[in-house]
């Protein structure tokens, strides 16, 4: 309740929250290697190309506490471990989605 | 047609594009501004607080560039000038509200 009203008092606050959740330099294009069907860091160290692993974990971390994100350990050795997009996340697919459709018109503009 | 063909290459490109035209620190908000029928560049300030004019300044040439917002000036003493969101613009609010849906379940899992 206490966040709705804080969210009533001031509009732009989940906004905010949205676009720092995925301003972080790798994160979007994280979301896209797993809904590709990635799931291993080095999976999308392979993908993303420049990234390096600290800074893929820290990211990773982040996404994870944000709600984007699980985790999953496996017990084997060497071990394992696999990311997968949450309810959360696969939303945030379908709006970045619709953010991509608005950047080609952007990008079309710049042509004209 | 380049672009197009750039596009395809790269699938997170536009959404890159997308993302990094509305990073800039006050952008959203200028954007809440002008949606909610403020114009003049005095109104942004006092709406959005601790912004400074000159950063102001630059975000809005900024946007005006990518295609967000149109300026108006008027040849009056003192002169005076006017935003407002092209149709661009008014199709990126459209994707905002959605975006802030997404955060409201973003803070809404946070207090689980």
């Amino acid at each position: 309740m206490k966040t709705q009203e804080k969210a009533a008092e001031n509009k732009v606050c989940p906004l905010e929250i949205a676009v720092n959740s995925i301003s972080g330099k790798w994160k979007i294009p994280i979301v896209w290697q797993i809904y590709e069907g990635k799931k291993r860091p080095s999976e999308f160290l392979r993908g993303i190309g420049k990234v390096d692993r600290r800074v893929l974990n820290q990211q990773l971390k982040e996404m994870e506490q944000d709600g984007i994100l699980t985790k999953e350990s496996f017990n084997e050795l060497p071990p394992r471990v696999e990311y997968s997009l949450t309810d959360i996340g696969k939303k945030l697919v379908n709006v970045l989605w619709l953010l991509n459709d608005w950047g080609k018109l952007l990008i079309d503009n710049e042509k004209v």
